[in-house]
């Protein structure tokens, strides 16, 4: 591990001198050998999900784990995407000149050498190899065991094409996932390794966070709400809830529980769980739920909790605001929260009370997304207050530095 | 501890409710209250200061803990400067309209309960609370044991002042400093506290690293390099290095290593070494050093890792501006560096080589302070690359959210 990131440091010393058309030169010649090398890549893939299948991994899994050619142009394509946005390394983030006539300059610079350690999804290897690279980091790559053999043909390709389009090659590794420990030495290599980013589930997370002597971002889990305002328009409400719990279940930005303010109950609670149990919705509700529809099942504080990830939805009657945003403020991972309102009040309330990465006004909570928000790539979510919160684009993988420029200026 | 924090937590949802008025209008009272019961704190400290001397406590540690009417007036007029810096929270630091219609603004809100962990000066305390005050954040201060009863006398005051402003006095607590076991409790009340941040020496500031679950920023040690480059002018090089040594000797810019060009050596190497020994200053050099002039101790790898803050200096010859970024990358602490130089090729390569939060282009190390940089306020200097990296101010006390805002918006 030490020697994998000594040689990543020494590699991203390289990168980070390096110009943006050689970087981008170095993602395009990357994104065309994946290309070129998907059946290599797909072969090695078919043995990961040949052994994931022998271990009696679930089919919902290995789908997750499967690559064909389209998942392979897809994920080159987004190394493509990544050449094409603008280089955050370099920009002036502040700058003046102060009142002795020194210059100050906030510049953004490479973080260094940046861990990733995920699970499941391959695509992840090549889309977080090619957004360090673009931030000048290096990338110590960490993904699940079941994905060893794709992970690997992924990189060995990356890295013969950065090599080829002349950038050191160790600008991009694999990090053995045989064991446990690599991924701990990992997190523990404070002085070598600048930042880790996990990926993945609420555990991978917390064991990272946890473990961890290197400074984390976490990312990822969503326990997301929709708050139904009192004086909220409720055909507005109803497209938003179903959107946020129906649009894609499996990500973490679709809405988990259900908050409605006890004045529009009578009217939204029957149209809101027709329309979700029409589409398949199971709703665990409180007593007020319950009432208006057969199959509603009780909720407990374990609802309240679990970002399902699933057809689910934990459901609520609340006698004011103040109650869903303390309710929010209790349960919620601090991902995403949404109001529905037509109250300049209500919704200013509300964006001050609750304590998460976004708030959405009278929108799905399907919105916070680097895509989205226009940032062209995302290597995660934050749910962190410190470095970053919410989707992470390019900039967040920089750190800055300050150039002061004098004229033998002393104090 | 998870009592202090809760309470904490509470209060800081009404201070980021607060409006700038309010939280100014309780520095203001807080500052004269500190004023008015100079003799209170004096008093209190009078007996931290006794317990000290009984304890064989050398005369220059307690020279740190000793407060006079002078010192309180300081701290006094610095809550007042807080008091007139713009508030942070509430700026909108990205906005734009996306192609759908959704209005997106990234705002600054609070960080919320910000611990800190401290040796020491009893400025920090008033400092700090000031600081967290006005960020909208309530503080858990923690300082050293020798100081507690010039801690609990200023947070006392500090409590009651702003309760009779009208906001919560609980934003504002001292974690008792009894055992050890209450700093280990701050920093890992993950959940309660969102952020640690340590001030003290390297022992200190190691140990809440390693040991904490809450998010840290790192502040303080500095070792910090100047170098001499072939193109520099001399005279201002001598100014440089004789100010970054001299004008103080225990702060973290204080300049600990010179590194000299070779092929100046000649030139500039009788006349540093000269100037240095006329200020005080014991040279471990190297052998060229060594030959230039008498007493001129032999420098080992212990004088290059030292953080000396007194009158010594690590001083070696490279042979070129490359090794000289090479020695600073391996021995630096990456606070401040600064290059003498005329040549604008060397200043970039310099600038671009070494991996620290400031970089001086012929100015004095000096300079890397918070007042000096125009923030009014400075926390500590972050040496770590996550979220705020050299002097940190109000904003980097901060933390943000994305507000969005749409009109029914569905994906």
């Amino acid at each position: 591990m030490h020697e994998l990131a000594r040689r990543a440091r020494t590699a991203a010393r390289s990168l980070a001198l390096a110009s943006r058309a050689q970087k981008d030169a170095a993602l395009l010649a990357t994104a065309d050998a994946l290309e070129a090398a998907t059946e290599r890549v797909v072969a090695a893939n078919a043995l990961d999900v040949e052994a994931a299948r022998a271990e009696g991994t679930p089919e919902n899994v290995v789908d997750r784990l499967l690559l064909d050619p389209d998942r392979v142009a897809a994920f080159a394509q987004g190394v493509r995407d990544v050449a094409a946005l603008p280089d955050p390394v370099g920009e002036v983030v502040r700058g003046s000149t102060l009142p002795n006539g020194l210059r100050l300059e906030q510049v953004r610079v490479p973080m260094g050498v940046i861990g990733m350690i995920y699970e499941g999804r391959p695509n992840v290897t090549a889309d977080a190899a090619a957004i360090c690279l673009k931030a000048g980091s290096a990338s110590l790559l960490r993904g699940s065991r079941s994905a060893a053999r794709s992970n690997a043909a992924i990189v060995d390709v990356m890295r013969e094409a950065i090599a080829a389009a002349g950038l050191p090659a160790d600008v991009v590794q694999a990090v053995p996932a045989d064991d446990r420990s690599s991924a701990t030495h990992l997190m523990q290599a404070r002085g070598l390794v600048d930042l880790v980013i996990p990926r993945g589930g609420e555990g991978l997370i917390r064991t990272v966070v946890e473990q961890s002597t290197v400074p984390v971002i976490e990312t990822g889990t969503g326990n997301v709400h929709v708050y139904v305002d009192a004086d909220a328009d409720l055909d507005m409400a109803l497209d938003v809830v179903l959107n946020a719990k129906t649009h894609r279940t499996s990500v973490c930005n679709a809405a988990e529980s259900l908050l409605v303010h006890r004045d529009v109950a009578e009217d939204f609670l029957p149209r809101v769980t027709k329309a979700l149990q029409a589409a398949g919705v199971t709703i665990h509700g409180d007593a007020s739920f319950a009432a208006v529809a057969p199959g509603v099942l009780e909720a407990s504080d374990h609802d309240w909790a679990t970002e399902y990830l699933s057809l689910d939805i934990a459901a609520k009657v609340v006698d004011s605001l103040e109650d869903a945003v303390e309710h929010i403020r209790t349960w919620s991972s601090g991902h995403t929260e949404a109001i529905v309102t037509r109250s300049i009040d209500a919704a200013r309330r509300f964006t001050l009370g609750v304590d998460s990465a976004a708030v959405m006004v009278n929108a799905s909570t399907r919105f916070t997304d680097g895509g989205e928000f226009g940032f062209g790539a995302e290597i995660g979510i934050s749910t962190q207050k410190l470095h970053a919160r919410g989707p992470m684009g390019l900039p967040e993988m920089t750190t800055t530095t300050y150039v002061v420029t004098g004229d033998g200026h002393v104090r």
